[in-house]
Protein backbone atom coordinates (compact mmCIF):
# COMPACT_ATOMS: atom_id res chain seq x y z
CA UNK A 1 0.00 0.00 0.00
CA UNK A 2 1.01 3.69 -0.79
CA UNK A 3 2.13 5.44 1.96
CA UNK A 4 -0.33 8.45 2.56
CA UNK A 5 1.57 12.01 2.75
CA UNK A 6 -0.89 14.61 4.30
CA UNK A 7 0.68 18.56 3.91
CA UNK A 8 -0.39 21.95 2.69
CA UNK A 9 -0.75 22.28 -0.94
CA UNK A 10 1.61 25.15 -2.49
CA UNK A 11 4.75 25.29 -0.46
CA UNK A 12 7.85 23.09 0.22
CA UNK A 13 7.27 23.44 3.85
CA UNK A 14 8.17 21.00 5.92
CA UNK A 15 6.95 18.48 4.13
CA UNK A 16 9.52 18.74 1.65
CA UNK A 17 11.78 16.63 4.09
CA UNK A 18 9.82 13.97 4.05
CA UNK A 19 9.47 14.29 -0.10
CA UNK A 20 13.02 13.87 -0.24
CA UNK A 21 13.61 10.74 1.36
CA UNK A 22 10.41 9.03 -0.59
CA UNK A 23 11.55 10.30 -4.08
CA UNK A 24 15.47 9.54 -3.46
CA UNK A 25 13.91 5.42 -2.75
CA UNK A 26 11.39 6.04 -5.04
CA UNK A 27 8.77 4.85 -2.42
CA UNK A 28 5.30 4.46 -3.45
CA UNK A 29 3.50 7.60 -2.28
CA UNK A 30 0.77 9.62 -2.39
CA UNK A 31 0.98 13.52 -1.35
CA UNK A 32 -2.65 13.62 -0.62
CA UNK A 33 -3.67 17.63 -0.51
CA UNK A 34 -1.70 17.48 -4.28
CA UNK A 35 -4.52 15.05 -5.81
CA UNK A 36 -6.51 16.41 -8.34
CA UNK A 37 -10.02 17.60 -6.66
CA UNK A 38 -8.40 16.56 -3.14
CA UNK A 39 -7.46 19.51 -1.80
CA UNK A 40 -7.16 20.13 2.23
CA UNK A 41 -10.82 18.04 2.79
CA UNK A 42 -8.75 14.67 3.57
CA UNK A 43 -6.15 16.13 5.93
CA UNK A 44 -8.53 18.61 8.11
CA UNK A 45 -10.89 15.45 8.69
CA UNK A 46 -8.09 13.64 10.46
CA UNK A 47 -6.77 16.48 11.98
CA UNK A 48 -10.41 17.20 13.31
CA UNK A 49 -11.65 14.06 13.79
CA UNK A 50 -13.63 12.91 17.43
CA UNK A 51 -13.15 9.64 17.45
CA UNK A 52 -9.77 9.03 15.92
CA UNK A 53 -7.15 7.58 18.74
CA UNK A 54 -4.25 9.38 17.38
CA UNK A 55 -4.65 12.57 16.17
CA UNK A 56 -1.96 14.93 15.05
CA UNK A 57 -1.76 18.46 16.05
CA UNK A 58 -0.28 19.60 12.75
CA UNK A 59 0.97 18.56 9.28
CA UNK A 60 2.61 17.29 7.66
CA UNK A 61 1.42 13.56 8.95
CA UNK A 62 2.22 10.12 7.25
CA UNK A 63 -0.17 7.39 6.70
CA UNK A 64 0.97 3.89 6.42
CA UNK A 65 -1.87 1.75 6.96
CA UNK A 66 -4.06 2.75 9.97
CA UNK A 67 -1.34 4.51 11.66
CA UNK A 68 -0.87 7.88 11.58
CA UNK A 69 2.68 9.58 12.37
CA UNK A 70 3.03 13.34 12.54
CA UNK A 71 6.32 15.42 13.05
CA UNK A 72 8.79 15.24 10.51
CA UNK A 73 11.84 13.72 12.50
CA UNK A 74 9.19 10.84 13.71
CA UNK A 75 8.29 10.18 10.28
CA UNK A 76 11.71 9.98 8.94
CA UNK A 77 12.71 7.59 11.93
CA UNK A 78 9.79 5.44 11.28
CA UNK A 79 10.67 5.61 7.33
CA UNK A 80 14.66 5.51 7.36
CA UNK A 81 14.75 1.66 7.64
CA UNK A 82 11.61 1.01 5.82
CA UNK A 83 13.21 2.97 2.85
CA UNK A 84 17.09 1.95 3.47
CA UNK A 85 18.15 5.83 4.31
CA UNK A 86 19.28 4.64 8.01
CA UNK A 87 22.05 3.37 9.65
CA UNK A 88 21.50 -0.44 10.78
CA UNK A 89 22.40 -0.31 14.25
CA UNK A 90 20.07 1.33 16.73
CA UNK A 91 22.64 3.38 18.38
CA UNK A 92 23.03 5.07 14.77
CA UNK A 93 20.13 5.62 14.26
CA UNK A 94 19.31 7.47 17.26
CA UNK A 95 22.24 9.68 16.27
CA UNK A 96 20.83 9.94 13.16
CA UNK A 97 17.32 11.47 14.86
CA UNK A 98 19.57 13.79 16.94
CA UNK A 99 20.67 15.36 13.98
CA UNK A 100 17.18 15.06 12.12
CA UNK A 101 16.23 17.15 15.39
CA UNK A 102 18.79 19.94 15.65
CA UNK A 103 17.71 20.32 11.90
CA UNK A 104 14.25 20.45 13.09
CA UNK A 105 15.08 23.47 15.91
CA UNK A 106 16.66 25.44 13.22
CA UNK A 107 13.58 25.45 10.75
CA UNK A 108 11.85 26.71 13.55
CA UNK A 109 14.05 29.36 14.12
CA UNK A 110 13.86 30.25 10.18
CA UNK A 111 10.25 30.25 10.46
CA UNK A 112 10.50 32.84 13.46
CA UNK A 113 12.81 34.87 11.57
CA UNK A 114 9.44 36.51 9.41
CA UNK A 115 7.01 35.57 12.42
CA UNK A 116 9.14 36.54 15.73
CA UNK A 117 5.56 37.52 17.42
CA UNK A 118 2.58 35.91 16.33
CA UNK A 119 2.16 33.28 13.82
CA UNK A 120 -1.52 34.18 13.35
CA UNK A 121 -0.55 37.46 11.51
CA UNK A 122 1.07 38.78 8.83
CA UNK A 123 4.81 39.11 7.71
CA UNK A 124 3.92 42.87 7.45
CA UNK A 125 2.69 43.25 11.21
CA UNK A 126 5.94 42.18 12.56
CA UNK A 127 8.10 43.56 10.08
CA UNK A 128 10.10 45.88 12.44
CA UNK A 129 11.04 42.20 14.60
CA UNK A 130 11.39 40.30 11.89
CA UNK A 131 14.65 42.42 10.99
CA UNK A 132 16.28 42.55 14.67
CA UNK A 133 15.49 38.52 14.75
CA UNK A 134 17.08 38.07 11.14
CA UNK A 135 19.69 39.99 12.17
CA UNK A 136 20.48 37.80 15.53
CA UNK A 137 19.79 34.89 13.18
CA UNK A 138 22.13 35.42 10.30
CA UNK A 139 25.06 36.85 12.77
CA UNK A 140 25.11 33.64 15.56
CA UNK A 141 22.45 31.28 14.55
CA UNK A 142 23.62 30.22 11.04
CA UNK A 143 26.81 30.03 12.10
CA UNK A 144 26.12 28.04 14.67
CA UNK A 145 24.11 25.62 13.11
CA UNK A 146 26.60 25.42 9.85
CA UNK A 147 29.83 25.34 11.96
CA UNK A 148 27.61 22.59 13.74
CA UNK A 149 27.10 20.33 10.70
CA UNK A 150 30.59 20.89 9.36
CA UNK A 151 32.25 19.77 12.23
CA UNK A 152 30.34 16.29 12.70
CA UNK A 153 30.80 15.97 8.49
CA UNK A 154 34.42 16.31 9.51
CA UNK A 155 34.59 14.57 12.24
CA UNK A 156 32.47 11.63 10.73
CA UNK A 157 35.39 8.64 11.53
CA UNK A 158 33.43 6.53 7.99
CA UNK A 159 34.15 9.86 5.98
CA UNK A 160 32.40 13.45 5.77
CA UNK A 161 30.50 12.40 2.97
CA UNK A 162 27.66 11.76 4.78
CA UNK A 163 26.57 13.42 8.08
CA UNK A 164 26.54 9.94 9.62
CA UNK A 165 27.78 6.26 8.82
CA UNK A 166 29.08 5.22 5.54
CA UNK A 167 26.16 5.64 3.20
CA UNK A 168 23.57 8.30 2.27
CA UNK A 169 20.91 8.46 5.20
CA UNK A 170 17.58 10.49 5.27
CA UNK A 171 19.56 13.74 7.17
CA UNK A 172 21.78 14.22 4.52
CA UNK A 173 19.20 14.78 2.27
CA UNK A 174 17.49 16.95 4.93
CA UNK A 175 21.09 19.27 4.95
CA UNK A 176 20.85 19.06 0.98
CA UNK A 177 17.34 21.25 1.83
CA UNK A 178 18.82 23.14 4.67
CA UNK A 179 21.40 24.60 2.15
CA UNK A 180 18.64 25.13 -0.63
CA UNK A 181 16.70 26.63 1.82
CA UNK A 182 18.85 29.09 3.75
CA UNK A 183 20.30 30.07 0.09
CA UNK A 184 16.83 31.31 -1.47
CA UNK A 185 16.31 33.32 1.70
CA UNK A 186 18.93 34.53 2.96
CA UNK A 187 21.04 34.63 -0.50
CA UNK A 188 23.67 37.39 0.82
CA UNK A 189 24.31 36.57 3.54
CA UNK A 190 24.71 32.67 2.68
CA UNK A 191 27.04 34.11 -0.20
CA UNK A 192 29.24 36.02 2.53
CA UNK A 193 29.71 32.51 4.41
CA UNK A 194 29.29 29.67 2.45
CA UNK A 195 32.96 29.13 2.32
CA UNK A 196 32.97 28.45 5.80
CA UNK A 197 31.46 24.79 5.18
CA UNK A 198 33.32 23.18 2.56
CA UNK A 199 32.67 19.75 3.67
CA UNK A 200 28.31 20.65 3.59
CA UNK A 201 28.58 22.27 0.49
CA UNK A 202 30.31 19.21 -1.35
CA UNK A 203 27.80 17.09 0.40
CA UNK A 204 24.72 19.65 -0.62
CA UNK A 205 26.10 19.33 -4.39
CA UNK A 206 26.56 15.35 -4.16
CA UNK A 207 22.55 15.24 -3.43
CA UNK A 208 21.69 17.03 -5.76
CA UNK A 209 23.29 14.86 -8.25
CA UNK A 210 21.88 11.79 -6.80
CA UNK A 211 19.40 10.21 -10.06
CA UNK A 212 16.22 10.09 -8.25
CA UNK A 213 17.19 13.56 -6.24
CA UNK A 214 18.08 14.98 -9.69
CA UNK A 215 14.94 13.90 -11.15
CA UNK A 216 12.66 14.96 -8.74
CA UNK A 217 13.77 18.73 -8.64
CA UNK A 218 13.53 18.98 -12.37
CA UNK A 219 9.99 17.64 -11.88
CA UNK A 220 6.73 19.48 -11.33
CA UNK A 221 6.47 18.06 -8.16
CA UNK A 222 9.18 20.15 -6.62
CA UNK A 223 7.39 23.22 -5.99
CA UNK A 224 9.22 26.67 -6.45
CA UNK A 225 10.05 28.25 -2.81
CA UNK A 226 7.73 31.17 -2.07
CA UNK A 227 6.77 33.67 0.34
CA UNK A 228 3.88 31.22 2.08
CA UNK A 229 6.47 28.28 3.07
CA UNK A 230 9.12 28.37 5.78
CA UNK A 231 12.05 29.48 3.83
CA UNK A 232 10.84 32.75 2.66
CA UNK A 233 13.05 35.43 0.09
CA UNK A 234 12.51 39.23 2.07
CA UNK A 235 14.96 41.10 0.72
CA UNK A 236 15.22 43.62 3.79
CA UNK A 237 15.79 40.85 5.98
CA UNK A 238 18.72 39.36 4.56
CA UNK A 239 22.18 40.83 5.69
CA UNK A 240 25.87 40.43 4.86
CA UNK A 241 26.27 41.02 8.42
CA UNK B 1 26.66 0.89 33.72
CA UNK B 2 24.83 4.32 34.92
CA UNK B 3 23.01 6.56 32.57
CA UNK B 4 24.93 9.55 32.40
CA UNK B 5 22.65 13.03 32.31
CA UNK B 6 24.58 16.28 31.08
CA UNK B 7 22.27 19.36 31.26
CA UNK B 8 23.05 22.95 32.52
CA UNK B 9 23.08 22.91 36.39
CA UNK B 10 21.04 25.26 38.30
CA UNK B 11 17.71 24.87 36.17
CA UNK B 12 14.94 22.44 35.73
CA UNK B 13 14.92 23.09 32.15
CA UNK B 14 15.04 20.78 29.33
CA UNK B 15 16.80 18.25 31.53
CA UNK B 16 13.84 17.74 33.79
CA UNK B 17 11.98 15.87 31.12
CA UNK B 18 14.60 12.96 31.47
CA UNK B 19 14.89 13.41 35.00
CA UNK B 20 11.21 12.82 35.37
CA UNK B 21 11.31 9.22 33.24
CA UNK B 22 14.61 8.17 35.44
CA UNK B 23 13.05 9.37 38.59
CA UNK B 24 10.22 7.51 37.99
CA UNK B 25 11.46 4.12 36.61
CA UNK B 26 13.73 3.98 39.35
CA UNK B 27 17.27 4.00 37.10
CA UNK B 28 20.37 4.53 38.06
CA UNK B 29 21.90 8.25 36.48
CA UNK B 30 24.67 10.16 37.61
CA UNK B 31 23.57 13.65 37.15
CA UNK B 32 26.73 14.65 35.42
CA UNK B 33 27.12 18.88 36.44
CA UNK B 34 25.51 18.35 39.75
CA UNK B 35 28.30 15.98 40.87
CA UNK B 36 30.37 17.62 43.73
CA UNK B 37 33.28 19.50 42.20
CA UNK B 38 32.44 18.26 38.84
CA UNK B 39 30.85 21.70 36.81
CA UNK B 40 30.05 22.00 33.41
CA UNK B 41 33.50 21.10 32.61
CA UNK B 42 32.79 17.58 31.19
CA UNK B 43 29.66 18.82 29.22
CA UNK B 44 31.72 20.95 27.10
CA UNK B 45 34.41 18.92 26.87
CA UNK B 46 32.13 16.30 24.83
CA UNK B 47 30.46 19.31 23.00
CA UNK B 48 33.77 21.13 21.88
CA UNK B 49 35.45 17.69 21.50
CA UNK B 50 37.45 17.72 17.83
CA UNK B 51 37.21 13.83 17.93
CA UNK B 52 34.00 12.76 19.35
CA UNK B 53 32.23 10.82 16.13
CA UNK B 54 28.82 12.45 17.57
CA UNK B 55 28.94 15.49 19.34
CA UNK B 56 25.61 16.94 20.42
CA UNK B 57 24.47 20.17 19.19
CA UNK B 58 23.29 21.43 22.88
CA UNK B 59 22.52 19.97 26.19
CA UNK B 60 20.55 18.18 27.36
CA UNK B 61 22.34 14.63 25.94
CA UNK B 62 22.33 11.00 27.64
CA UNK B 63 25.74 9.12 27.96
CA UNK B 64 24.93 5.19 27.96
CA UNK B 65 28.25 3.67 27.85
CA UNK B 66 30.20 5.01 24.23
CA UNK B 67 26.93 6.27 22.76
CA UNK B 68 25.49 9.89 23.03
CA UNK B 69 22.35 10.46 22.50
CA UNK B 70 20.70 14.42 22.22
CA UNK B 71 17.58 15.92 22.26
CA UNK B 72 14.67 15.30 24.80
CA UNK B 73 12.57 13.41 22.69
CA UNK B 74 15.30 11.45 21.24
CA UNK B 75 16.85 10.48 24.76
CA UNK B 76 13.17 9.20 25.92
CA UNK B 77 12.34 7.34 23.08
CA UNK B 78 15.99 5.65 23.21
CA UNK B 79 15.30 5.29 27.19
CA UNK B 80 11.45 3.86 26.98
CA UNK B 81 11.54 0.43 26.67
CA UNK B 82 14.78 0.11 28.94
CA UNK B 83 12.69 1.82 31.30
CA UNK B 84 9.28 0.57 31.71
CA UNK B 85 7.61 3.67 29.81
CA UNK B 86 7.53 3.08 26.45
CA UNK B 87 4.18 1.54 24.55
CA UNK B 88 4.62 -1.94 23.86
CA UNK B 89 4.52 -2.30 19.88
CA UNK B 90 6.71 -0.17 17.29
CA UNK B 91 3.25 1.96 15.93
CA UNK B 92 2.50 3.25 19.48
CA UNK B 93 6.08 4.49 20.11
CA UNK B 94 6.19 6.43 16.72
CA UNK B 95 2.64 7.80 18.40
CA UNK B 96 3.87 8.52 21.32
CA UNK B 97 6.93 9.78 19.88
CA UNK B 98 5.02 12.66 17.68
CA UNK B 99 3.21 13.66 21.08
CA UNK B 100 6.54 14.29 22.51
CA UNK B 101 7.47 16.48 19.85
CA UNK B 102 4.39 18.50 20.03
CA UNK B 103 5.71 18.98 23.49
CA UNK B 104 9.15 19.82 22.14
CA UNK B 105 7.31 22.60 19.96
CA UNK B 106 5.46 23.69 22.66
CA UNK B 107 8.67 23.88 25.12
CA UNK B 108 10.34 26.02 22.47
CA UNK B 109 7.71 28.92 22.67
CA UNK B 110 7.60 28.87 25.85
CA UNK B 111 11.33 29.85 25.70
CA UNK B 112 10.47 32.44 23.21
CA UNK B 113 7.83 33.98 25.13
CA UNK B 114 10.70 35.80 27.56
CA UNK B 115 13.26 35.97 24.30
CA UNK B 116 11.47 36.54 21.03
CA UNK B 117 14.30 38.27 18.75
CA UNK B 118 17.80 37.33 20.34
CA UNK B 119 18.30 33.89 22.63
CA UNK B 120 22.27 35.50 23.24
CA UNK B 121 20.76 39.23 24.77
CA UNK B 122 18.80 39.79 28.32
CA UNK B 123 15.20 39.56 28.55
CA UNK B 124 15.29 42.77 29.67
CA UNK B 125 16.31 43.67 26.27
CA UNK B 126 13.97 42.50 24.28
CA UNK B 127 10.99 42.78 27.27
CA UNK B 128 8.50 44.97 24.88
CA UNK B 129 8.59 42.27 21.99
CA UNK B 130 8.54 39.69 24.90
CA UNK B 131 4.67 41.03 25.86
CA UNK B 132 3.33 40.72 22.48
CA UNK B 133 4.88 37.43 21.91
CA UNK B 134 3.38 36.52 25.52
CA UNK B 135 -0.29 37.50 24.81
CA UNK B 136 -0.64 35.56 21.72
CA UNK B 137 0.74 32.62 23.58
CA UNK B 138 -1.57 33.20 26.30
CA UNK B 139 -4.47 34.16 23.89
CA UNK B 140 -3.68 31.28 20.84
CA UNK B 141 -1.10 29.10 21.49
CA UNK B 142 -1.85 27.45 25.31
CA UNK B 143 -5.56 26.81 24.06
CA UNK B 144 -3.86 25.19 20.86
CA UNK B 145 -1.83 23.09 22.62
CA UNK B 146 -3.53 22.23 25.65
CA UNK B 147 -7.03 21.78 23.52
CA UNK B 148 -5.07 19.23 21.75
CA UNK B 149 -3.93 17.31 24.22
CA UNK B 150 -6.96 17.14 26.51
CA UNK B 151 -8.45 16.18 22.91
CA UNK B 152 -6.04 13.08 22.53
CA UNK B 153 -6.67 12.23 26.54
CA UNK B 154 -10.63 12.08 25.71
CA UNK B 155 -10.26 9.88 22.32
CA UNK B 156 -7.43 7.23 23.58
CA UNK B 157 -9.55 4.03 23.20
CA UNK B 158 -7.60 2.95 26.35
CA UNK B 159 -9.25 5.77 28.71
CA UNK B 160 -8.52 9.21 29.53
CA UNK B 161 -5.65 7.91 32.21
CA UNK B 162 -2.87 8.19 29.82
CA UNK B 163 -2.09 9.93 26.73
CA UNK B 164 -1.16 6.71 24.41
CA UNK B 165 -1.68 3.64 25.17
CA UNK B 166 -3.58 1.38 28.67
CA UNK B 167 -0.44 1.74 30.85
CA UNK B 168 1.70 5.52 32.16
CA UNK B 169 4.66 6.42 29.08
CA UNK B 170 7.36 8.83 29.01
CA UNK B 171 4.84 11.35 27.77
CA UNK B 172 2.40 11.20 30.46
CA UNK B 173 5.27 12.48 32.85
CA UNK B 174 6.51 15.36 30.76
CA UNK B 175 2.73 16.64 30.44
CA UNK B 176 2.47 16.93 33.96
CA UNK B 177 5.89 18.85 33.66
CA UNK B 178 3.88 21.06 31.04
CA UNK B 179 1.46 21.77 33.59
CA UNK B 180 4.00 22.56 36.37
CA UNK B 181 5.97 24.70 33.90
CA UNK B 182 2.76 26.62 32.77
CA UNK B 183 1.64 27.47 35.86
CA UNK B 184 4.35 28.37 37.33
CA UNK B 185 5.25 30.80 34.43
CA UNK B 186 1.66 32.29 33.58
CA UNK B 187 -0.62 31.64 36.88
CA UNK B 188 -3.50 34.24 35.99
CA UNK B 189 -3.46 32.59 32.49
CA UNK B 190 -3.64 28.84 33.65
CA UNK B 191 -5.71 29.85 36.68
CA UNK B 192 -8.31 31.26 34.12
CA UNK B 193 -8.06 28.20 31.54
CA UNK B 194 -7.25 25.44 33.37
CA UNK B 195 -10.88 23.95 34.21
CA UNK B 196 -11.02 23.88 30.09
CA UNK B 197 -8.82 20.81 30.50
CA UNK B 198 -10.10 18.45 33.26
CA UNK B 199 -8.45 15.24 31.79
CA UNK B 200 -4.86 16.80 31.54
CA UNK B 201 -5.96 17.83 35.37
CA UNK B 202 -6.61 14.67 36.57
CA UNK B 203 -3.47 13.03 34.49
CA UNK B 204 -1.68 15.65 36.37
CA UNK B 205 -2.57 15.04 39.86
CA UNK B 206 -2.68 11.38 38.96
CA UNK B 207 1.39 11.68 38.44
CA UNK B 208 1.87 13.64 40.99
CA UNK B 209 1.29 11.08 43.17
CA UNK B 210 3.17 8.26 42.29
CA UNK B 211 5.49 7.35 44.28
CA UNK B 212 8.76 7.67 42.83
CA UNK B 213 7.62 10.96 41.34
CA UNK B 214 6.17 12.22 45.15
CA UNK B 215 9.60 11.48 46.61
CA UNK B 216 11.45 13.02 43.95
CA UNK B 217 9.77 16.71 43.88
CA UNK B 218 10.10 16.39 47.82
CA UNK B 219 13.96 15.53 47.23
CA UNK B 220 16.74 18.53 46.94
CA UNK B 221 17.21 16.56 43.01
CA UNK B 222 14.18 18.82 42.36
CA UNK B 223 15.32 22.05 41.87
CA UNK B 224 12.74 25.01 42.65
CA UNK B 225 11.54 26.61 39.39
CA UNK B 226 13.74 30.35 38.55
CA UNK B 227 13.89 32.74 35.80
CA UNK B 228 17.21 31.08 34.28
CA UNK B 229 15.28 28.27 33.24
CA UNK B 230 12.80 27.86 30.11
CA UNK B 231 9.58 28.61 32.47
CA UNK B 232 9.73 31.98 33.91
CA UNK B 233 7.64 33.76 35.71
CA UNK B 234 7.60 37.16 34.78
CA UNK B 235 4.08 38.86 36.19
CA UNK B 236 4.48 41.79 33.08
CA UNK B 237 4.25 38.69 30.76
CA UNK B 238 1.01 37.06 32.21
CA UNK B 239 -2.39 37.73 31.87
CA UNK B 240 -6.34 36.74 31.72
CA UNK B 241 -6.31 37.56 28.36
Amino acid sequence: MAYELYYWDGIQGRGEFVRLALEEAGADYVDITREPGRGSGAMFDIMQSESEAHIPFAPPFLKDGDLIIPHVANILFYLGPRLGLAPGNEGLRHVANGLQLTITDLIAEVHDTHHPIDMSRYYEEQKQEAKARSAAFIGQRIPKYLGYFERVLRQNPDGSGHIVGDALTYVDLSLFQVIEGLTYAFPKAMDKRKADYPALLTLHAAVAKRPNIARYLASPRRLPFNEEGIFRHYPELDSTE
